[in-house]
């Protein structure tokens, strides 16, 4: 049998790991492929002195790798949407499977590059794109294959959840938290991507068309950040026996498919609402299987490196096995995928967690809950806040926090009753809401 | 393309659930697997009238459905060890692929099985057998394939970690807990499998295999089961900041393989700690991706259901593919497999709880603890309940409490320390112990 022959472009942080741990645990990896494998050219214009490169054709031209005609899988791990695209779709073209941790490319360009990959017959695997080192996509793909998926709920950011949990733990606030994150190491310097919500936007289109058995879809993915969650609403919610993650949740409704990104308080029993700190873990329900949960380390080289091998290992398991016995990167062919209608977040249902500062005044609580029966919004928790009791809330004395959380109502209703709401003469300020998700 | 068939051996809970929802989802199965399947024939002798089975030939002799030329792939859901062992061997015998959700057959029969299955180029695929709808068998075997496993720690029983919650949440006694449990249909009428270790040591030592690449390996797997959990131990892991759970247990050490299910301390932060009622979970730390866990429904009709079909639609995929495309059984062949060393219970190395009742005087502390010292075992943690703090813990009246959690040492030592203190005059009772993990 031919030694399959891997070359990796890219020799950042993953790259590293990917070739480390192939180095370390080889003879493993060749008794659970069935058949010898090894890195045999290395794209990078940074070549790392620390790394054994014994064996190994070292470019500086990336697609020097996809253009050897002696390599059989490529490993795509340059990020970003360009040149990353190109050469994807070169590999392709020159009939080479490809394996990526490329969340940002497989969320905006995977309807083409998967198309191409199954016109070509060849195989595009991305594990380690979503939730790092959590073997994911295989349990959605292949682990839960039986089931209709109903809807999956994903702490999918790590920075994010680290500076979450900091804030519960120290009742800190975001900035600050945030600031460490960068100084540590944790956060980037531009902490766009991972805050506003936009990588997990990515992981998540990319779970949800798996889920769904749908193209990608991108442009309506709802995505709000963490950067308003303020450690007042913290605070209340953990009082109320709730934690606040950013989650990113994916729902199949009568109506079209939920896709959103945004804080979401947990009831705290809940397995995921323990989930602390940088580490990930996403929550399916399936029609069979009820909910599962898979957790580990979301970034991070090695555990990243993971799952770029274990499909790696899959590839070259199948590597004399005809293209249909090779999963799809969607789980089934391109021509069966079905164009669900996604929803705005006014067509959404969830439940609210509102907070209404207000003057403390009589009868004030009744007429927000006046307003909320008036639209059909049925209230589940109350917690009045008086201005003696704000020690460690962080609320402006003077006034009193109303604190409700509602019953389950589209989200259009709930958001006009809120401008109800801030309409009354006693409220002194705009209302915070945040979406609760059962998560049963 | 022709359509796979496949033959139920067993139409109990389980194939009910497995004929139920491959009927439900049939569409979404088949493409899935690129490709037609269907349930051709069902052997039973409780034919259930509420279930569909047109179009599929009922036969009252399992052995009919395994000599059915037309049968391509053999699901054996009977349980127990024979006739299922029988049953499986001529199935392979008859060159048909095998999907089982037998634990007991696996872990004592499995070694027969897998060879036989490799020498006739067919698959024997167990997804089902441990952890219910948990894909923890896919995960370790192919999701982890990068790494070398360094310990897993499983709840992989649903009844056990039903009645440890109750116990907790409720303060109540192991043998009442039991007794509901039987009413709810969450315990059988003879409870000795679930409560004494007996179901999680069959689970456990498939996931030992898995993980190091070994032949299974039952008789050496040391048992303890949770009858003799006591409440006040409950109760004073508690306050120590731990939870008590029944932990299936598989450590590569230098030394040999620690394989061991028995009652657990675990930190009350970890995740795996807060896995209640029928909920298994299992915990996986590799050497790239560090720890994983995966959560889930244990048992059930639909969730095992699950498991069971998502090995079939693999089976399905690859109908068309080399046998070497095909993961083997453990991940590896048979011909290289290197059977580990197990360790005896004395041989291993732990953190223990232990409690010791003393009469009150002066000075039982510094015996103990100098005996402890004295065979080199340091002290973690120590709690002292005297009799008047006894209200609620379940101590006698008249005696004091002497709670330790110790580091980690071995076992033998740490027994040998045990016996030393109960020969002390003022102890007046057996000394209890559990062993602690940090799972970290």
């Amino acid at each position: 049998m031919n030694v399959i022959k891997i070359g990796i472009c890219g020799l950042g942080t993953v790259g590293a790991g990917v070739l480390t741990v192939m180095q370390r645990n080889a003879d493993l990896l060749n008794r659970r492929a069935g058949r010898a494998m090894r890195v045999s050219h290395v794209g990078t214009r940074r070549p790392k002195p620390d790394l054994n490169t014994a064996d190994i054709t070292l470019s500086d031209d990336i697609f020097a790798v996809v253009n050897d005609p002696d390599v059989d899988i490529v490993v795509e791990l340059i990020g970003g949407y360009e040149p990353a695209f190109e050469l994807v779709m070169q590999a392709i073209a020159n009939g080479k499977h490809v394996v990526t941790a490329n969340k940002a490319l497989i969320a905006v360009h995977g309807n083409a590059i998967f198309t191409a990959a199954e016109a070509k017959g060849v195989s595009v695997r991305y594990e380690a794109a979503v939730a790092g080192g959590i073997p994911i996509i295989k349990a959605l793909r292949e682990g839960l294959s039986a089931n209709k998926i109903e809807w999956l709920a994903g702490i999918i950011n790590g920075t994010g959840n680290y500076i979450l949990t900091e804030m519960r733990d120290k009742g800190r606030l975001f900035a600050d938290v945030l600031a460490d994150a960068q100084q540590l190491g944790y956060a980037e310097a531009d902490p766009t991507f991972d805050v506003e919500g936009i990588d997990a936007a990515h992981k998540l289109v990319i779970l949800a068309s798996l889920a769904f058995a749908m193209p990608l879809n991108i442009d309506n993915c709802f995505t709000q950040g963490i950067s308003a969650v303020a450690p007042q609403d913290v605070t209340l919610a953990t009082e109320l026996g709730y934690r606040i993650k950013h989650l990113g949740i994916a729902r199949r409704t009568a109506k079209g498919i939920e896709m959103r990104v945004h804080p979401t308080l947990i009831p705290h029993r809940r397995l995921i609402a323990n989930v602390d700190g940088v580490m990930n873990a996403v929550l399916v329900k399936g029609d069979a299987v009820d909910a599962t949960l898979y957790y580990g380390a979301g970034a991070g080289a090695e555990p990243t490196a993971s799952s770029v091998i274990a499909d790696i290992v899959d590839l070259v398991r199948l590597s004399e096995a005809p293209y249909n016995a090779q999963v799809l990167s969607l789980g089934e062919s391109a021509d069966t995928l079905v164009e669900h209608r996604v929803l705005s977040i006014n067509e959404i249902e969830s439940a609210y967690y509102l907070r209404v500062m207000v003057d403390d005044k009589p009868g004030v609580l009744s007429h927000i809950t006046q307003i909320l029966s008036d639209s059909g919004i049925s209230i589940d928790a109350v917690l009045q806040k008086e201005s003696d009791q704000h020690q460690g809330h962080g609320l402006p004395a003077g006034h009193v926090a109303v604190v409700l959380i509602t019953d389950v109502i589209v989200e259009a209703i709930f958001t006009s009753a809120v401008k109800n709401i801030e309409a009354l003469d006693s409220v002194t300020d705009t209302v915070t809401f945040i979406r609760v998700e059962s998560l049963a």
